[in-house]
């Protein structure tokens, strides 16, 4: 935020920033709506006293320009006589939540490394595809999803996953809940039981349950799901994450596989194999997908571009059996193809250029090395004071604690300046144990955070 | 299409063109799973016998090449030896569907003018988008929807539509069907009666079917939805499109909005207001939305940018009253936003920067352009043999047809090279007189290919 203050005027401080934001409310920079820094963000900012803040704020407020949302912020208020629409763009004061400067290492789950993102390939895709795709752009898209993104994701899948697929059985959707919907409404698992790893994605989890489906809650061993207790239920489907097990990160080892497949095969089940953080393996040969061992058409595998690329493309993609695929076809013929067809359509150049494997390829190592920095600082600041689990792959590890519970953890944590997560809202029915547990996400983080937010965890255990 | 082909050459031309394609795809250019053209569509585009290219595709198919798919056309096959991964773009001759010289002027409803559509400007906020919010791009964005964007919408509505309404209140949806869905969630129509227009737009009226919900087709009269119908109902909630009932184009009358309201108040019900098409009007004084006249919060307005912005951007968005909003906000809070924050935050510059508001002022003209060579060309070349229907806003019209059904018409449209479409599947219960209507979308046609279409059409009525 660069208010013009002049520090050397006689006008005091708090009634140069008065009149600076009024005049930028009353012209229209600023409109009604707009979130505005809070007293301490614009103090640090600014680099000025909380009290010139808080008067000109107070001011402000008293005469109807700003307005106060307890535990959301402070805000423009409307006016009544709204100034002419400015084309002037919104001034970079506007600091938004994700804007702040970082006060707190975050280790927050899900957030992707983007400095090495390449930002120039990708907006040349986008431009193409609106260049070269004009009429595609004027009409509903297929329903399916694009063929040429799907065309392209059949031979990624072959080449990195061992899938083989046809782009006839991919069906493109907005996220994996929104897939998780579509299966449990085309597999008709209403009222019907559906195993999940205890624990396991609350994300999908919700998905089921909003469907109507009976949660069987099904108790993980070393090496993953307990295939016993999946025999024993009644289960019509079953939905696991073998490449990297959510959030205990275990990899199914190939056994377990077969033996998964032989009881959809025995009891006619459906498998959903989430195959999310398949791309990020730093330990161990690669294990076979459920997908590729499957002979009887029973696996139904999801794939994100989340982890891999962006969690804000929000596209993901279903690959059915060709039979589900047909029924899908008749069922949901009236449905619209919720992704836009332009990130389709650059992603499918991205894709055919090469650079989407580039990216993973850099990734990989990028992440390889965040995960090690992490490892080692956690052997150096830790020592034997926590055990790491699901240290083979992924994004994110867990470490479990002695003695301490989470919760007080992340509590002090947060006081020193760094937040970890307690993964236990990924229990169906939480015991005392998942206290047990703190969520360690690094994906968006630097080697100098994750090294500094150790240090500062380790003062906290 | 452009292989190489020397007509003076002393190679048979067929021959040329079987070692053109052959090359094409042991290179890799033409990757297994592309469409090819059809080999009508490569006779006319080359200007060569239909023969020669019989001749070279049926080579190509016996050598495995190629792959025709019944009703689907003629493919790149899969081959054992993939090629390596070849990194030049896709050659320009893969002609697919939509881009196919148009021998056919197609009034299909729902596709849009792109001829004026400012690229540049958008491309510009996309670039921007992604430039400045680099962070927000490697996060899962705001479950709600981009403030920015939210705060765009409150002013446009308030603005062009009368709704007051803040950005707390807006939900952003991947298209209408995803917010009728999570409507239905929210008020749990599941098993409950559900009152629709009939006919009426089938795309929603799936939805509620999928969603488990009772189906009250309330008949329309010449304003519009039957209120007397709606109040012997027992229905939980109304869908109705008052600017430009769909597809019969009513405008529902001032009066007729204040009965539903007092239903609504009456009997608890939810009237889930699709505002699509209120842009683009042409006649008469701009009526006030429902929400805009609602004061008991029984009005759940739906907004989409297909027809004002690009049906291929798939963003819609949910006014909700505030109470229905909380309820969201607390039952929902476990799913993730499935549009693409990049989308959303160039949007909502797009719109900051007045560009939107331009947008649709210049569709307008061209639209109210449009529709009247249209209105013109059915005088002139048809005069008293068909009823023009809801001609008084909107993107597409009816025909009432005398004598003929609309399967006749359509069928020998197609013949002459117009393609019209039967509205009959909008009915949930199709009556006889359905079939006495035919639908013409315009949106997306020349104003000189509306003129050819309609005389093309006079000949076949």
């Amino acid at each position: 935020m660069t208010p013009f203050i002049q520090r050397e005027s006689s006008i005091p401080l708090y009634s140069q920033l008065y009149h600076w934001i009024k005049t930028e409310i009353e012209e229209g920079r600023l409109p009604p709506g707009t979130k505005i820094p809070s007293i301490r963000q614009l103090t640090d900012y600014l680099q000025i006293s909380r009290n010139t803040v808080e008067a000109a704020y107070q001011q402000l407020q008293a005469e109807g320009y700003l307005e106060s949302v307890p535990r959301s912020g402070i805000w423009v208020a409307e006016i009544e006589e709204r100034l002419a629409h400015s084309s002037e763009e919104v001034p970079s004061l506007v600091i938004e939540r994700e804007r702040v400067r970082k006060s707190v290492i975050d280790f927050k789950y899900g957030n992707v490394d983007v400095i090495k993102f390449p930002f120039k390939r990708w907006k040349k895709c986008l431009s193409d595809a609106m260049e070269e795709e004009g009429e595609l752009l004027s009409q509903y898209s297929n329903k399916q999803g694009e063929w040429s993104l799907r065309r392209e994701i059949a031979t990624y899948l072959l080449q990195s996953r061992g899938v083989h697929t046809r782009p006839e059985q991919i069906l493109i959707t907005s996220g994996t809940q929104s897939a998780v919907e579509i299966i449990c409404r085309l597999l008709k698992l209403q009222g019907k039981e559906v195993a999940i790893e205890e624990p396991g994605y609350s994300g999908v989890r919700t998905v089921f349950v909003d469907q109507g489906c009976e949660m069987v809650p099904v108790p993980l061993e070393k090496d993953g799901l307990s295939i016993y207790h999946l025999q024993k239920s009644k289960a019509k489907a079953v939905y696991v994450t073998p490449s990297h097990q959510f959030p205990f990160g275990m990899i199914l080892p190939v056994g377990k596989r077969t033996q998964m497949l032989n009881w959809a095969y025995q009891s006619a089940g459906y498998i959903i194999e989430d195959d999310y953080d398949g791309e990020f393996r730093y330990q161990g040969q690669p294990i076979p997908s459920l997908k590729s061992l499957d002979e009887e058409e029973k696996v139904i595998y999801l794939g994100t571009f989340s982890k891999s690329f962006l969690p804000s493309m929000r596209m993901s993609f279903i690959v059915f059996p060709p039979s589900l695929m047909k029924q899908y076809g008749q069922k949901f013929s009236d449905y619209d193809q919720p992704v836009s067809p332009m990130i389709q359509v650059a992603m499918a150049k991205f894709m055919h250029a090469g650079d989407f494997e580039r990216h993973i390829r850099r990734m990989r190592k990028t992440y390889q090395r965040k995960h090690q920095t992490l490892l080692n600082s956690i052997e150096q600041h830790l020592g034997n004071k926590v055990e790491i689990i699901g240290e083979k792959s992924g994004l994110h590890i867990l470490l479990e604690l002695q003695g301490q519970a989470a919760p007080q953890v992340i509590e002090k944590g947060l006081k020193k300046g760094v937040k970890v997560y307690a993964p236990s809202r990924f229990w169906l029915h939480p015991i005392s144990d998942s206290q047990r547990y703190i969520m360690l996400g690094f994906g968006g983080l630097s080697i100098e955070e994750i090294e500094e937010g150790i240090a500062l965890l380790a003062s906290c255990i």
